[in-house]
């Protein structure tokens, strides 16, 4: 037992730990469901399914998350016999790992999906939860933009899969080298020598991120001083001067009426840079293959201000947002944002192996998703209850428990009621608070005579408060007697009356 | 970048850490289907999903692992921010947290199911791994016997819905109460004082637990001084008399000709222990019930040598066994041995609320289940790669993607090649080590004619690796022309030729 400060021991305190939840029935169910019906068209484009153990060694994870300046860095890690080891953050970093362990076993390119939970050390918030679901899809040993344009295709179609409609999302697409070859016009970067000024250079990546959430005027604060929120916290800025600050604005904001205008905008702002220009044209790619495959504009959006806050992405990157309202916590409409990212990490692999393998993917966030679906009226509707088997006599428990297994081995959902039987009205409030749509009832007249007695709880849901003993019920316009033989069908036909 | 032990960086090793272990492809999905027949079965006896998270506290985790005189204790747990959090070793202590977290909340008696992995910080060892998945039904304030009835079958129904044949397996039932009986008989139990002797009993009972990895003479050994196992390690014994031990050893061997006989030996075995006469009692109510509801002998045994080495039962435990032969390591026929546990732990939510809350369930080890299935000649066969588009012209891969997105839409998995098209033979390669049936081949000349070539890998596996170049696939007698039109349905034909 656990012991307090004064060294006494007291009882364990019953909850999860700062951060953590837990998911009952429908909320898992309904989100295995949807990752079922999403790892079904990943499944289909051809990818396999990987999954890697909760735990790696902390060199293989690397450090990749937006907000390294955290000191606990955002993973959860510990020592393991020397060892420092630590929880996934993401489902993009083991693969990195697979991909260099298994490189002479597996196909490549290597298409692979993977859904399970991530776990970032951070603080908790509202509806903030340190463990979360990601779904996966990623190609590795693929350098060509066909494999982004395919990953951009087939999260549109697991999207819809999962049950948001055409026109009510959007994938935007921008591409690193393009933001690249803006900082290199801006004099941020210098190809020759990458590793300088790569502080400020993270510094306007992630201030860019923030564009929904700050706008314009915060996003230039960051790019130059910095920025004081709405609590007095400071964060430091990338300190560009305004000239410099124009031109990431400007690449910030170069969206133009549509993906030509827009290619040919950032074409004039990456100038004369190759790495800028090959951004554009491999954004040209991209788009072009999805429009062909008929993913046009209405789906697939060119956006400079798509930049995806981790650290390793090195190409196109691109990001999923639902463009339907909702009502936020303070009752004013916005869209939804953002359910899904990824994009091209061409270093991750090497870092273990030496050798160049390009890979690319998207992350759909799944409890986002299973939000939006709620939000949009689109979750499946809630289950019935099993129907419940009442026990009028303890020591028929095998008789009560024999109805509930015809019924079961006929389909029906069935279960027999487990408490203490003493209180009839304890039974029947827990056949209603189960949502059970039908009670059976056998006591020993019943029994005497053969029959047993059904009582349509969606009809008598109205009326359930009010009773409490067996032979109230026996009154109700909800209740039949039905021969104890024909048990199954008589529940059947309840059921099939209900809709159920 | 990791640094070595003289402070130069090196590249991270490509590693799972030690003891961890990767899933790929049909290993992950055969579980998934595996699970979802199980949890089905769950589902219909009114079972509702839980998913608690990874992470507990280690104070509502407890210590209740068999093995607590460890120096790490069987746990991976590390300090957040000044409280110690631990990843989950089991799902029922979660389980336990929640039902007194939310006793106001949730409908009782309350029965859930849950599947996930769960952590063991144990040294690891050949197919032996650190993380593993469980799959667990538990009913939640159900003091009966009839609980502990429903539990054992719907075990046998779930290991029957995974593809365990009847005869294949048995599930074997004892209690607790019956050991503590004949504990008190032995003098190592004092109602009174329950306290005094407990580490003797701890050791006695995990004496039991290892009957089948032993044998007798080992048991007795770990009753008396103790025992030194063959790599010269010792393990302290119980320090019991040999008449102790005579009680002791008694009990293990008191499984009779039936189960009539193993439950009137108990009886004689437990004298006026009155707890050791309430477990021989449920324990006949238990059997009583399966048998009314069909579960007989030739699934259900009484077995007195079955304990279970968790900490926190109290009642009823079983344990379900495969026993079938099968081929050991060192190629010696064995039966496979247990695949699932359980048992009644009326203790373990009282740890938060000081109430009483009776509870009992079972674990199924998926991984082991798995394995069993495998063993058994049981796993659904391997199912066939995707159909592969090759690339014979790389500025075209629009309409080789159009090609894959056909066959989609019609159902049939599909794929573009997205490695290096420029050696033709390595895509054969590829579709090959995908297992792919079906290589459709469009070059500029088929382009021309309107046509498409497809190449059936089934029928043409055998010459596959003599062939280098797409002219020699030509000539081969699995290769068809058919019109671009008519891609789908000549796909199609081939799959269903083949069965798929």
């Amino acid at each position: 037992m656990a012991k307090d400060r004064a060294g006494r021991t007291r009882r364990p305190r019953a909850e999860a730990p700062r951060g953590f939840r837990d998911w009952f029935g429908a909320e898992v169910t309904a989100r295995d469901a949807m990752l079922r019906r999403i790892t079904e068209v990943y499944h289909r484009y051809g990818f396999d399914a990987l999954e890697t153990p909760a735990i790696e060694t902390v060199e293989a994870l690397g450090k990749f998350l937006p907000d390294v300046d955290r000191p606990n860095e955002g993973v959860f890690a510990w020592q393991d016999e020397g060892e420092w080891i630590a929880l996934r953050y993401d489902l993009t970093a083991p693969l990195a790992r697979v991909a260099a362990q298994y490189r002479n076993e597996l196909p490549f390119p290597y298409r692979r999906y993977a859904t399970g939970p991530v776990w970032r050390n951070e603080k908790p918030g509202p509806g903030r939860f340190r463990q979360f679901w990601q779904c996966d899809a990623d190609t590795v040993g693929a350098p060509g933009p066909a494999a982004d344009a395919e990953i951009c295709a087939m999260l549109c179609d697991a999207l819809e899969a999962a049950g948001i409609r055409r026109g009510d999302y959007v994938v935007r697409i921008n591409s690193r080298r393009v933001l690249n070859g803006v900082l290199e016009v801006a004099g941020l970067l210098d190809p020759r020598d990458p590793d300088r000024r790569a502080a400020e250079r993270g510094i306007v990546l992630r201030a860019i991120d923030k564009l929904d959430r700050l706008g314009e005027a915060g996003v230039r604060a960051l790019l130059g001083e910095g920025r004081r929120d709405e609590s007095g916290d400071f964060t430091r800025g990338a300190g560009l001067g305004p000239a410099q600050a124009d031109i990431v604005m400007g690449f910030l904001c170069a969206r133009g009426r549509d993906g030509a205008a827009t290619l040919a905008a950032l074409g004039g702002l990456v100038g004369s840079s190759a790495t800028g220009r090959q951004g554009v044209d491999e954004l040209e790619q991209i788009a072009g293959q999805l429009a062909a495959l008929g993913y046009g504009a209405d789906r697939i959006v060119i956006d400079p201000s798509v930049v995806r806050g981790l650290g390793y992405y090195t190409g196109p990157v691109y990001e999923a947002e639902l463009t339907f309202e909702i009502t936020d916590e303070s009752g004013r409409p916005r869209q939804f944002g953002s359910v899904a990212g990824g994009g091209r990490y061409d270093d991750l692999v090497k870092r273990f192996t030496g050798q160049e393998v390009p890979a690319t993917g998207v992350s759909i966030g799944v409890d986002r998703l299973m939000a939006a679906l709620a939000a949009s009226g689109r979750a499946a509707p809630p289950e019935p209850g099993p129907v419940v088997v009442t026990v009028m006599d303890r020591d028929r428990m095998a008789d009560y428990a024999a109805m509930a297994a015809e019924l079961r081995a006929a389909g029906i959902r069935a279960e027999v009621y487990l408490g203490n039987p003493r209180n009839f009205g304890n039974q029947l409030k827990y056949a209603d608070r189960r949502g059970s749509p039908v009670a059976v009832i056998e006591g020993a007249d019943e029994r005497a005579r053969g029959v047993v007695q059904l009582k349509d709880l969606g009809l008598g849901k109205r009326l359930a408060a009010e009773i409490a003993s067996h032979e109230d019920w026996r009154a109700q316009p909800a209740q039949t007697e039905v021969p104890r033989a024909g048990l199954v069908a008589a529940v059947r036909r309840i059921l099939d009356r209900a809709g159920g």
